[in-house]
C-alpha cells in the first residue's frame, strides 16, 4: 500500500485552533490523504483520556483537496486522537511520531502501534497576577545566600549539626556506614541576611524572590517541616520575617515561599519521634490528635515515608483536618503566611499532592488579590501520570504555573549538541501545544535548582555557553528564575554540590553583569509576556524564534554549530557568525544588541526560514 | 624428681636490694633448696639483655639454710636470671612464673621452659623536679575545654573543617566510604578558654596543666603539626600562650606540652603536600630544605607515614638537619617554648623515637632548671622492645616518667572484678619491681586519656567505682592526672566518643566534690611521695596498700567484694564493710574519711595481713 499523508497539528490549517483548549470549543482538523488506492472513508478517532472504549469515530469529509471534521471536547482533560483511512485494500492510520511530539505525524499499519496525538483541554482560562506575568525571579537556598548578622554568628545552631568552618567550604552530607544523613550541615545563611541583600536583587533587576523553605525544621534544606507556624530559629524570628517581607514589597518585589505538604520531618511537631516537641504526637499515642494524618504499618515503628525516607513521614492528605490545617480551616498555614505578605506558594512535589488538595489551596489563595501557585513537576505536566492517575492540576484554578525543568534541558542539550536544531524545535513547540497557553507563556522557568546539577557545571565549565543559556531563559516564553549564584559563576554536581555558600568575595563579575543585562532587557521587553511566539530552527545552524504582537517584532536567533550562515527570507537577512554559540544579526534591522548572544526588533516576519514558523 | 625450692624476688632477704639497682651496684641473692636427691650443684645464671650467649653461670654457696651469691651488674639496662639446681639424678630450673612476675617463682625441668626474672639497672638515679613530685595534674584536650570568646565564636575556622553545632554534641567522624576523614571538626576550645578555668583548676586542686598539642596543625587533636612555632590560630595567638604562661604560673601551676616529633602532617610546612605554605616543602622538590627529613618510596605519593595514615608522614629522626631543628640547634623547638616557660614535655609516641632522640630533648631540658620530660608508653615501659629493639629511655637522663597505662588497668579491673587481689598485688609488686624507684614513685599516672575510654564508661557507668579509681589513682604511688571533664562525669567510649566538649553547663556535682576531695587529699598527705610503699591484698576481700616514713603510716584498703570481713593483724584491726567497693577502717584508728574511700593514718605496721607486704 502506498500512501502519503498530509497532516501537521502545529499548523492552524490542518488544526485550529492551535494547542489547548476550552471545553467546548469546536476543533477543527483537516488533512490530505494521497494513495492509488481507493479511499473508502477517512476518519478522525477522538478518545478522552481514561475512556479507551468509548473512542468517537468521526468520518471526516472530502472538501476541496482535504478531508476534514470537527470534535467538540466536552470535558477538561486530555484528548487522544489519531487518523484512519480506510481503502479498497486495506486501512492505515496516522498518529504523531514515537515520544508523542506534536507537528507531523506518520502512518501506522496496525492500529495498535499507533501513537496518538494530545489535545489538551482546560475548564477554564487561568487568570495570572500582573506581577508574576512580568516577574523576574530568584530562587535563594536560604541556609546558602548570605548571614546577615553582622559579627557572623550563627544564630541558634541546632543540637547534633555542623556548622561549615568557612563559606568557601564545599558543601557535603555526613552520613552513616548506612549513607543515612547522621548530622546536618550548616552555613547560616538566614533571613535578615537576605533583607541585607534585596538591594543588590533589586540592582540585579529581580522582582520575584522565590525562598526554600523557612519554617522550623531538622535539616538544612527544611523539607521537612517540623512546624508550619514558626520560622526556623536558625533563619530568624517572626520579626524579621515580617521585616523581610516588607523590605521586599517596598523594594516593589514579591516573594513565594515553598510549601512542603507532603509529608513532615519525623522529629515534627506532628510525629514527634524524638519527643523534642510538647505536643503529643502521632508515634508518642494513638489518641495524638495528629495520627490520623499518617499511616502506620506497624505502629509506631514502621510508616509510610517519602520515598521511603524515614526522615519524612508522608502525611495524608485525603485527612480532612489536614486538609483544614494546611488551608481549609481557621488560620489555616496558607492563611497564615499570606495574610503576613507572601505572594505565591510553589507547592513541594505536587504530583504527591491529590488534585483536591491543590484546588483546596488554590481556593484558599484566591480568597486574597494577585497570588500565585505553583507546582513542581519535573516533566512535561501537561499529560503527567503520578501513580497512574492522570493530573489535571494545569487545567484551571489549580496551579498555575510548574517549574519548567522541560525547557531547562532544551536549553542545556541544545547549547551541548545533545539535540539538533530540529529536535529543539519540535520538543519545544510539543510544550506549546501541549501545554494551557497562560502555562507556556507564564510557566517557571529555570536552567538549574537546588534539586539539578548547577548550569555552569551542566555546560561543562563553558561561561560563553551559560550566558547563552541564561539569554534563552530570559527570552523564552514564561517568567526566568536564576538560581542563587548561578549569576557569579558558582558550580557543582548534583546535591549537595549545587547548594554551596553565595562567593560574596569571589564573583565572576562579567557573568554578573551579563545576566544582570538580560533581566534588564528582559523588563525592557516586558511586551513579548503577552505577545504571539513561534520557534524556528536554522538547518543545521542553529535555533530562533520570534515575537510579534501589532507591528512589534523581535527575533531571536542562536548559532549554535561552528559555520557562518546566512539566512534570508521575504523580509529580512541574518548572517549568523560562526563561532560556537553567537549569534549576530546583520542589516536590514536596526536594534539592539546584548551580550554575545544578540536579539534585534524586527518587522513583520512571515517565514524566518523554510524550515521554520510561522 | 621431687624439689621444692625458696625463692621470691620481692623479699629482701631472698634478693636485695629489692627491685631496679643502679649499674655496678652488688645483688645479692639466696634461695632454700628442698629435695631428697642430692644437691651437687646450685647456680645463679645471669645473661645481659640480648647478651643471651654469654650468659653468667654463678655458683651458689651453701650457708646455714640456704644457698646464697651475688652478682655485680656493670651495664645499664636489663639482665635476666633465674637458678639452677644440679642434683645427682637431673637437674632442674628456677624461674619467674609465665608472664613474667616477679614475686616467687617455679621449678622448671626443661631449660627452654624457662622464663626469666628481670633485673633493672639504671645507670644514673633521676633527678626529679620537686613541683613534679608534688604534682597533681590535669590533662586537656584542648578543642574540647572551653572557648574563652565573650561572644562565643570561634577563632579562624580551619578551610574544608566543621564546628559542631552545640558543644553538647557528641563527637564524630566525618568519614568517606573509605574510611578516611574528609573534614576535622572542632568545637573550638582556645588557650583564652583555659587560661579563663585557671580559677576552676586551681580551686580543684591541680597543679600541673598537660595540653594537648598546640602548634598549628590540620586536626582538632593536633597531633600533625603543620609549624612547630606556631600556635594554632583556633587556640589563639603567641600573646594568648605568653598570657596563658603567665596565668599558669602565677597561680602556682605549671604547664607540659604535648612534643610529637615523630611525624608531621601532610599539609605541613615542612612536607606542604596542599602548597599551602609558602617554603618549599618535601614533596614539592627534591631540593627542598626538608627533603632529606621523610623516606620517600616513590617520590612524591609514597612516603613513610606512621602507621600507613598519609596524613602523618614520619619524619626520620636520625636526620642531623630535623635533630637540630627540634633539640640541636639554636633556637630548637624545645628551646623556644621551654624558654617561653614551658615546664614540661611530654614525647607523643616515645617509642617511635630513637634513645639518641630522647636523650638528644632532654640535654637541651637540662639546660633549663627543674623541667620534667614524660613518654607516651602504653606497656610496662621497664623491658619495652619496639621495633626489635629494647629501649633504654628509662635507665637515666632520658625520660623521668612514662603514661603509666599499666596502672590504669590494674584500676579498672580490680575494681571490675577483672583481676583478683592476689592478681592485682602481684601485677603492682612486679611494676614496682621492674621500674627505676623514681618511675615507679613519680610515673604519670592516668585512669583515662584521649586514647583511651573514658573511665566512667570504662567502669560501665558506675559512679561509686569512679570515685573509688579516682581515690586510687590519688593514693597510689606516682603523680595523678585527671583527663579533662572525668570529674564533672563526662561519658564516652574510644576516640572519638572520649573527646566531648567540657559540660561546664550539666556538671555532676557530687562527682566534681568528690575528685576536688582527692585532689586536696593528695595535696595534705605530699609526703606519700617519698614514703616507703607496699601493695598487699586481702584474700577474696580487696586490695590495700601501706605507705610509711619515719613514724607516720598510712594504710588505704578497699573491699572490692560484697562481704564484710575483719582484718586483724599484730597491731591492727580493720572491719571492711560489704558494699560494692567500700572500705572502712573501723576502731583502733583515728583519722580522716575522705568520700566512700577511706583511709587512716596508721602507725608501725609490720605485716598488713598474712600474704601482703611488707
Amino acid at each position: 500500500m502506498s500512501i502519503v499523508i498530509e497532516y501537521n497539528s502545529f499548523q492552524t490549517t490542518k488544526k485550529a485552533p492551535f494547542g489547548a483548549v476550552l471545553e467546548g470549543t469546536k476543533v477543527r482538523f483537516q488533512i490530505g490523504v494521497h494513495t492509488n488506492d481507493s479511499i473508502q472513508q477517512v476518519n478522525l478517532h477522538v478518545a478522552q483520556d481514561g475512556h479507551w472504549d468509548s473512542e468517537h469515530k468521526i468520518p471526516m469529509t472530502l472538501g476541496k483537496m482535504h478531508y476534514q471534521t470537527e470534535f467538540t471536547p466536552e470535558f477538561s482533560g486530555l484528548y487522544f486522537y489519531y487518523f484512519e483511512v480506510v481503502t479498497d485494500k486495506e486501512s492505515c492510520f496516522y498518529g504523531c511520531t514515537d515520544g508523542g511530539f506534536g507537528g507531523e505525524g506518520v502512518v501506522y499499519f496496525q492500529r495498535s502501534d499507533v501513537q496518538m496525538y494530545q489535545l489538551t483541554v482546560i475548564n477554564e482560562v487561568e487568570t495570572i497576577p500582573e506581577w508574576y506575568q512580568k516577574g523576574l525571579a530568584y530562587h535563594i537556598f536560604v541556609d546558602r545566600f548570605n548571614n546577615g548578622n553582622e559579627d557572623g554568628h550563627i544564630n541558634s545552631p541546632k543540637p547534633n549539626s555542623f556548622i561549615y568552618g568557612q563559606k568557601t567550604d564545599l558543601p557535603m552530607y555526613i552520613r552513616n556506614n548506612k549513607q543515612e544523613v547522621v548530622r546536618w550541615d550548616f552555613y547560616g545563611g538566614n533571613l535578615i541576611g537576605i533583607q541585607k541583600k534585596i538591594p543588590y536583587l533589586k540592582e540585579l533587576g529581580v522582582t520575584i524572590i522565590y525562598l526554600s523553605p523557612i519554617f522550623e525544621a531538622s535539616s538544612n534544606h527544611r523539607y521537612d517541616t517540623n512546624d508550619y507556624f514558626k520560622i526556623d530559629p536558625m533563619l530568624g524570628t517572626l520579626v524579621d520575617f515580617d521585616n523581610l517581607v516588607t523590605t521586599i514589597h517596598e523594594a516593589g518585589m514579591r516573594v513565594i515561599l515553598d510549601g512542603v505538604f507532603n509529608h513532615v520531618g519525623v522529629n515534627s511537631r506532628y510525629f514527634n519521634k524524638s519527643g523534642e516537641y510538647d505536643t503529643i504526637g502521632a508515634t508518642q499515642s494513638k489518641d495524638s490528635q495528629y495520627f490520623p494524618w499518617f499511616t502506620f504499618t506497624n505502629y509506631p515503628n514502621e510508616y509510610d515515608s517519602w520515598w521511603g525516607v524515614t526522615d519524612l513521614p508522608t502525611v495524608n492528605k485525603n485527612n480532612e483536618d489536614f486538609q483544614k490545617f494546611i488551608y481549609g480551616g481557621d488560620n489555616s498555614v496558607i492563611d497564615y503566611w499570606t495574610s503576613r505578605g507572601v505572594d505565591g506558594w510553589r507547592l513541594d512535589v505536587a504530583d504527591e499532592l491529590p488534585d483536591e488538595f491543590i484546588l483546596g489551596i488554590r481556593q484558599t489563595l484566591n480568597k486574597y488579590p494577585d497570588k500565585i501557585l505553583i507546582g513542581e513537576v519535573w516533566e512535561d505536566a501537561s499529560h503527567k501520570l503520578a501513580y497512574g492517575k492522570r493530573r489535571h492540576y494545569l487545567e484551571g484554578n489549580m496551579l498555575q504555573a510548574v517549574m519548567n525543568y522541560p525547557l531547562r534541558e532544551l536549553i542545556i542539550r541544545v547549547l551541548t549538541g545533545d539535540l539538533k536544531p530540529l529536535e529543539w524545535w519540535l520538543e519545544l513547540m510539543t510544550l506549546k501545544e501541549n501545554y494551557p497557553d497562560t502555562v507556556f507563556r507564564y510557566n517557571f522557568n529555570n536552567i538549574g535548582s537546588h534539586d539539578t546539577q548547577r548550569i555552569l557545571t551542566a555546560l561543562h565549565g563553558n561561561k560563553n555557553w551559560l550566558k547563552q543559556a541564561v539569554g534563552l531563559l530570559f527570552t523564552l516564553p514564561g517568567v526566568p528564575c536564576v538560581y542563587y549564584g548561578d549569576e557569579v559563576g558558582l558550580t557543582g554536581g548534583k546535591d549537595p554540590d549545587n547548594r554551596a555558600f553565595f562567593p560574596w568575595n569571589d564573583q565572576d563579575e562579567d557573568l554578573l553583569k551579563s545576566v544582570s543585562q538580560w533581566y534588564n532587557w528582559r523588563t525592557k521587553h516586558a511586551w513579548i509576556d503577552t505577545a504571539e511566539f513561534a520557534p524556528f530552527y536554522l538547518s543545521e545552524y542553529g535555533i530562533g524564534f520570534v515575537y510579534w504582537s501589532g507591528d512589534k517584532r523581535l527575533v531571536v536567533v542562536l548559532n549554535t554549530s561552528s559555520n557562518q550562515a546566512l539566512i534570508k527570507d521575504n523580509d529580512f537577512m541574518m548572517d549568523v557568525v560562526p563561532s560556537e554559540v553567537s549569534v549576530e544579526i546583520r542589516e536590514l534591522f536596526s536594534g539592539e544588541v546584548v551580550g554575545d548572544f544578540q536579539t534585534r526588533e524586527w518587522k513583520k516576519p512571515e517565514r524566518v526560514s523554510k524550515d521554520g514558523k510561522p
